[in-house]
């Protein structure tokens, strides 16, 4: 019993995450995509989203892997028909377009969804378990990545609303927010942005507890997307943006990569129940070092 | 029976405005003051936060006219104390530390009220009446202010936090999302830093439905702080900071300042029935405005 989706945007994550998770599930039947150049082989493709609307009223669900810039209208658009809508990371360009919806949802019980990819990574509900108990007395975020080989000539992120290297960013946070067990605030933040550049392609952020942040999108080689976790019963390591969780450095779990997979079984669970799950904080320590950050002008960056 | 109150940061918005209010008051009576420096003639002086709450368990509110800075740590240290808590506006420097201090009030069953001051000026809820059965055409506001008036020599108005013309522009949007019958959502934002600053001292923001907002700091001689609505029904004008409206040129109110009067009864009514009332809705437009918008230098600010 599939329920017929359709996937809107197909761009480098669709291709290479949300098609195959939803071929491999048994939840969900791709039944049509909606992209101005891209398509999936044997899957009914559209290029305009109202267009779509009125020719499949037998598609229930709608997944959006669009950017953040354009996202809100079409949400708004499928909402305002009737389907029930999955959000890619960020869930929009700003908090006041993302209460919106989230309204318009509710008004209509209709199922919406602020996924977080990052946050089914395989190491975090082991992490979220293991601290539960612990006096924590440190957290270090390290995510460094090279944004050429991740966003090769993409200008959009360090145009005005891109976020910069909070897009990577966002994914540290979103785990973060999972596994501490208490809630923690932006105290401080160093925003490092090209002369040429609109946002940050470095940052350092300090929040409350005892807890830091370092994010570089200017490391060549290696890349590492950690976070460590000081706490009275040892050591906590997060590595591999998640994927890979040890104590005192001894492994715990490992397991391939099933973000997405995760993802869209949790969409399927949130239709079946008519539920919604919106959870912003991520989204809201990102904001809050935006708008406390001190700018600092660091060199051009050119692709 | 007047409800003791400690009054908490006796700079000149204390002096102006929150002393006035609660001599003025039957709910109120000012018991004891917290200020490094500042104090109210016959109200016992405290220069110590934690002094106050262990000398005076007999108070059970208390009022912070702080900046947003150093804000969080005494709401904390009140609630904690189990005191209900009243907050100068912007509630915070951030908007995770005020889910936080939320959290924490409605763990221990106190108020806490994020108080709004312009939207409690005469024109405001006549303004909000009257649109709320009109189709809205347009929107704008015109909020020009000279800030070496307003805050002389305040360096902090310009430093990370601070917000620059964002602290006066957030009354503005407190009347404007308290009047509009339909949320809007901020969809690009100009920001003019000063190149010796970090925050705008002027900004011009475009909202979803054609609401447009022009922010100055810079404007000398007369200070403008008016929206104005166009209308199926006619063209709605607030002026004075939301003092005086008319409709069609029409003056409809007018009235003296009862700005912090109306705060204070409001906080009386909360604490009387263990309410909240944290509308961060101005904020999270300040928010995303600063997130999204596009930085402009201009000249060097001094004060």
């Amino acid at each position: 019993m599939a329920t017929k989706i359709a996937l809107v945007g197909i761009g480098k994550i669709a291709v290479d995450q949300h098609v195959p998770a939803l071929k491999a599930s048994a939840d969900w039947d791709l039944a049509a995509t909606v992209s101005r150049s891209g398509r999936v082989d044997g899957i009914e493709a559209f290029t305009d989203m109202a267009a779509m609307l009125e020719a499949r009223p037998d598609i229930p669900v709608v997944s959006l892997a669009l950017p953040p810039a354009p996202r809100f209208a079409y949400a708004e658009a499928c909402l305002k028909a009737g389907r029930h809508v999955m959000l890619e990371k960020p869930p929009g360009m700003t908090l006041a377009e993302i209460h919106m919806l989230e309204v318009m949802a509710a008004e209509r019980n209709l199922s919406l969804y602020a996924t977080w990819h990052s946050r089914m990574a395989t190491g975090v509900q082991p992490a979220r378990d293991w601290l539960a108990d612990k006096v924590i007395r440190r957290v270090h975020i390290t995510w460094r990545e090279d944004v050429r080989k991740w966003h090769p000539g993409q200008d959009w992120v360090f145009e005005p609303g891109g976020m910069g290297v909070f897009d990577p960013g966002i994914n540290a946070l979103s785990i973060l927010t999972e596994i501490l067990p208490a809630p923690v605030r932006v105290i401080k933040a160093r925003l490092e942005t090209p002369e040429n550049r609109q946002t940050p392609i470095g940052a350092q952020i300090t929040f409350s507890d005892n807890v830091t942040m370092d994010l570089d999108w200017r490391q060549e080689g290696p890349q590492t997307w950690t976070i460590e976790a000081e706490t009275d019963g040892g050591t906590l390591t997060l590595t591999d943006g998640g994927a890979n969780m040890s104590i005192d450095g001894q492994a715990q779990v490992t397991d391939g990569d099933r973000e997405y997979p995760r993802l869209y079984a949790r969409m399927a669970d949130l239709v079946k129940t008519g539920a919604r799950d919106m959870d912003l904080t991520p989204m809201i320590h990102v904001s809050d070092a935006m708008m406390l950050g001190e700018r600092v002008v660091v060199e051009p960056f050119h692709f």
